[in-house]
């Protein structure tokens, strides 16, 4: 068990905006708020996954919703608590500990909002390893978890408990489309899980992870050394690419942020063009001219992250705009999402690339995402 | 208290389908659901409004969606169990009798449906006296009773339960949008009254003023008469329009089915047309010509009821076709939807139509829609 410091809180937000790979949300107002949570006595316990008892009862939290709707449209603040409450009293027994469904970006700090409201731990995992745009791309519900029953909260209060969903994408369906009417961004808590079940399916130790990619980026600043390599130390992967933004499209649509970037080379990328399509979260890379995609260096489900060269900075998905200097890394996913199964659901032909072959990155072991 | 048989369930499908105003669903599947179910030793016994008790726990049963989708989407059939069951877990004690949502259409017989499969009473009243297409158009609703907890469930038992949203409206947008993703049609079970509220706030005795208006038909078709003077003999109002139907545009959107229809008069008639724009239900009506909308001749919360010329039956939104003869009765509504803070919700602005003014139809004392 650790109980986490206002330093921790801003590396975390860095280290979970680069897995983030431009989604979860931007981290920024959850670090605000979680620091000012700490600075005014409330409390976050992380405990280890290891640590969760067998019979220990678990929940995700996390925000559902357009990470360019995030960034308007502020939440009540107590939307945790609330959602929690509701699923506690439609189960009829406390909640025994926090769990983090993403990650990526602000949802990597939702979950320690909703701990230090509550008083519950967090424990030290996720289910993506990374953020993905739509819920059932969880390694749990990939894993045969039921998705209900869940809760989908808003800043009035408006709450809506999906009580029983015969599927995890059925679920996404009937969420998104509520989420959509709550303004497009809403906190949805779900997948209940005992700690044994957390403990078999998720990957485990990434808010640890997140927090030592946000201290190296951190540790490179002072140094002047190169973000790149001191995140790559952490994680595992390569650098792909570097360059200036020179195009974005972007739109807000279904409850989702799709677009499609396009990076153009500087230095040893000169003359080289970088396209990403990306829905919330950077999905494919392909490098090829101005115009042209010509191949593919990666794809989900591997992590494709933009960091800005000069600071280091993750750049999410609303943040993308003409002239950035970006570097964009490839990190290795977790090898839950490697198999057969998993890449049915977070492969590229589940977002609608069944042209795109998925050629894991090659992993270094005991470096990364686990 | 008085036990439904067969031959009433087939008079009610008839009037309910007149007082439906085009929408509330057809019933015809519904009646020839009930009708098995009652020659296969299931019982509805519908109990007088009055003799509901105060501290009775009565909550509404009914189809959502788009009529167009319902004659197409069979149900599964045992969705109103599923979602009284639903409810009563939720709050923890079993709900004592069920009452109907909107007498029109096929949502007279739902509740009867519910109550042989839970074997709970129905209530004899409605929260319209005709039919609506959203569900804020509820005289329980504008009177101040809360919109929440509420189920809306499908026919694969997936169970989406609002337990606290704000307004009613909100209620109807959040749960639309289910709606839609669950194909269009779904049952919604919600408003939960004390039998004081519904005694204080329904429209009493729909159910047998329904019988009375298939009963009048059913005995015109026997002796020949004028289908059209039995019907509004029980419900006051008077003929608006006859003719042939010469052009219908409807598409089935946004979870309803919405368009128009021109109606190309016959004999006293011949030489004017009727226009007539609908949302599930039949909203407002106008004389004019082959293109031209001129007078306003009858308009909502008062009810534009289309009858088959040569049998008296019903002709629902997703019946229409061109070349139908058609008598247009318009009958006065009930007096809760005549108050100006009704209006807002019910009144042709509330539909779209802030130029035409609501003129009420003059009511014969004692007569129709109380």
């Amino acid at each position: 068990m650790w109980s986490i410091t206002i330093d921790e809180v801003e590396a975390i937000a860095i280290g979970a905006g680069i897995l983030g790979t431009g989604g979860g949300g931007s981290p920024y107002l959850g670090m605000l708020r979680m620091q000012d949570m700490l600075r005014h006595g409330y409390q976050v316990n992380v405990i280890d996954i290891d640590d969760v008892a067998d019979d220990a009862l678990v929940t995700e939290v996390g925000m559902m919703g357009a990470p360019t709707v995030g960034i308007e449209k502020m939440p009540g603040g107590d939307e945790p608590l609330w959602a929690i409450e509701a699923l506690e009293s439609y189960i009829g027994r406390p909640i025994d500990a926090i769990a983090c469904a993403e990650v990526g970006g602000g949802n990597s700090i939702e979950p320690l909002i909703a701990g230090a409201l509550t008083g519950k731990p967090v424990v030290d995992g996720d289910a993506m390893g990374r953020a993905f745009p739509e819920l059932q791309m969880s390694t749990h519900l990939i894993a045969g978890v039921k998705p209900t029953p869940g809760v989908l909260v808003d800043e009035k209060n408006n709450r809506v408990l999906f009580s029983h969903i015969t599927d995890a994408n059925t679920l996404e369906r009937f969420a998104r489309d509520v989420c959509v009417q709550m303004g497009c961004t809403a906190m949805l808590v779900t997948t209940l899980m005992t700690g044994k079940q957390i403990k078999a399916t998720s990957v485990p130790r990434t808010l640890t992870l997140a927090k030592r990619v946000g201290e190296a980026v951190l540790r490179a600043r002072r140094t002047k050394e190169s973000h790149t390599q001191a995140v790559l130390d952490v994680t595992g992967g390569s650098e792909l690419f570097a360059g200036k933004l020179v195009d974005v499209q972007r739109k807000t649509t279904g409850g989702f942020a799709r677009g499609e970037l396009v990076c153009e080379g500087l230095g040893v990328y000169r003359g080289d063009w970088l396209h990403i399509a990306f829905q919330n979260e950077n999905l494919v890379a392909w490098r090829g001219g101005r115009d042209t995609r010509d191949t593919v260096v990666a794809c989900v489900p591997d992590l494709i992250c933009l960091l800005e060269t000069e600071t280091g900075e993750p750049i999410t998905t609303e943040q993308l705009r003409y002239g950035l200097r970006v570097t964009v890394l490839g990190i290795p996913c977790t090898d839950q999402f490697r198999t057969p199964v998993a890449l049915k659901v977070v492969g590229p032909a589940a977002f609608g690339y069944p042209d795109v072959t998925y050629i894991p990155m090659p992993k270094t072991p005991g470096i990364g995402i686990a």
